[in-house]
């Protein structure tokens, strides 16, 4: 049998999937391990974890990985990932492919999340589409005519980071007014907790807590979440302008509380486009694979590069 | 012989050019006519000089059209261009045909100027690059992948209206804060007079003067360009992270004044990218073309959809 491995590496977890020719949306085998562990340096985990996974009974056709940050996709390589210390100019696939003889793709999270919900989930049928994850960042995908957008050395989408008011907080990447400075989890919480200043509030109260403060009622998280949808709206629209997509997925931990931020975003979008023709048959949907999104988006890139349908 | 019908139509002047399998850069024939007659309207006058110059020693192989504003490029319909009173809705292919029968191709103005300089200009050998064109508004066009971007209906590449600073000054089309609301020639000559507001400065001073005024060494002047030019790279970094493309190209009448913003603009570039990693191999230069970049743009863009080399 044909056999795909497929790693999904994030700032906290990791995991290891092995796909068949014959498996669906869900993998025949996975393990979850954390990047980081102070015996080891996160690549040695990563190799550890593949060769435990690596299936002895099936052939394996290629590895697939998602990364998070900024990728050379064109080398295989990790410029920065940000949430992963000292990720920075790693050579991902020529030290993975010292220890495996097999095709390796790296490619960035947020695009291969995209590529899944496209082939597999929210997107199905749309080939100009745009995805979004929100959670502790902000990061995306565009689907256009059928392909995936990712630059000439595979930076391009990094959707989050586009500044709509250049006085804006300061967002994770340290620039002022980003996307995500206004509509991540991480924004939801600060502006929230600034708010509250001085009233003895605690870090603890992350995005999903206010969202469950929301929904009991409390005005000042309520309004957290309508400020993130309506900066998302201003955001989106850009996209709406440079691309004119049919469909606009919204994933990621943040889009968990969609109905909190979904009447101000959808506000604030309209007001926002240049013309009615941006939104008339625009699709606005949430992600439908949850956190399987990139892996099954990693595994949907790797069967292309292959070549396999 | 062959020819090719090129109109490029403009809120003042329309130009209908003829161009055949000999001609370079230079079309065989033009002829420019205002677009805005009092005894008839724009749609008789394109009729008319079409007629004029349709050559009758050659097969027409077709006809390609460059408007302003946002283009229906599957029906062939100007959705809205307002620069041309009462173009709204206008079913620019479905009318010209009933008068020619001809292949009739309509297109985005600053999207056709894009093809131009990819094809024949400043972009040569760039399979990802951005065209800008700064006049009294911003147009633009994205190639990517050697593919021209124009979204489901064609109204994607509206380079020019996005927000930036959702607070910024009104645009043209009536939103605040675009690009083109802080770097258009309209931008700077408002920004001008407002800071010369009481002295009795007229609205003669446009952004060709004040250009003059700059480099005569007027402060003001001065400020005005490098303002311009700040913002301008707020824009285009955020384009660098979206597309990641190997070239900008900036055209229209105010790139001809580059000298007086370029520096704030690239020093403005560079303090907003994310990373080095997308300023690294771009060129950033001025358009070649000139005004011919739409008419050799939508000559360019005929042959490829009439399948001629």
């Amino acid at each position: 049998m044909d056999a795909y491995m497929i790693l999904d590496i994030g700032g906290t977890f990791t995991r290891c999937a092995v796909f068949t020719d014959k498996s669906g949306l869900e993998p025949v085998a996975i393990k979850k391990i954390h990047t980081i562990d102070n015996d080891e340096t996160a690549v040695d985990r990563i190799i550890s974890v593949i060769r435990e996974m690596w299936p002895s009974d099936s052939t394996v056709k290629g590895l697939s990985i998602a990364a998070p940050g900024s990728i050379d996709v064109n080398s295989g390589s990790v410029i920065l990932a940000p949430n992963i210390p000292g990720w920075s100019n790693i050579p991902l696939r020529k030290i993975i492919s010292r220890h495996f003889s097999v095709d390796i793709f790296v490619n960035n999270d947020a695009r291969l999340a995209a590529i899944g919900e496209w082939r597999r989930g929210a997107g199905i049928g749309h080939e100009n589409l745009l995805y979004f994850t929100i959670s502790t960042g902000v990061g995306g995908g565009v689907i256009y005519h059928g392909q995936i957008l990712e630059g000439n050395i595979g930076i391009a989408t990094e959707l989050g980071h586009i500044t709509i008011d250049e006085n804006g907080p300061i967002c994770g990447c340290g620039h002022r007014g980003h996307i995500e400075a206004f509509s991540s989890g991480t924004a939801i919480q600060k502006y929230y907790l600034e708010q509250m200043a001085g009233t003895g509030t605690r870090s603890e109260i992350t995005a999903r807590v206010i969202s469950e403060y929301a929904r009991q009622g409390e005005a000042l998280a309520i309004s957290a979440f309508e400020r993130a949808g309506h900066y998302l709206g201003i955001g989106i629209a850009n996209y709406l302008h440079i691309f004119n997509p049919t469909c606009i997925i919204l994933g990621g931990g943040v889009s968990l509380s969609a109905d909190l931020f979904m009447d101000s975003f959808r506000k604030s979008l309209k007001s926002h486009v240049l013309s009615e023709n941006y939104i008339m048959n625009l699709t606005i949907t949430t992600a439908s694979l949850g956190d399987n999104a990139g892996l099954i988006g990693a595994l949907e890139y790797l069967k292309a590069k292959i070549g396999v349908e």
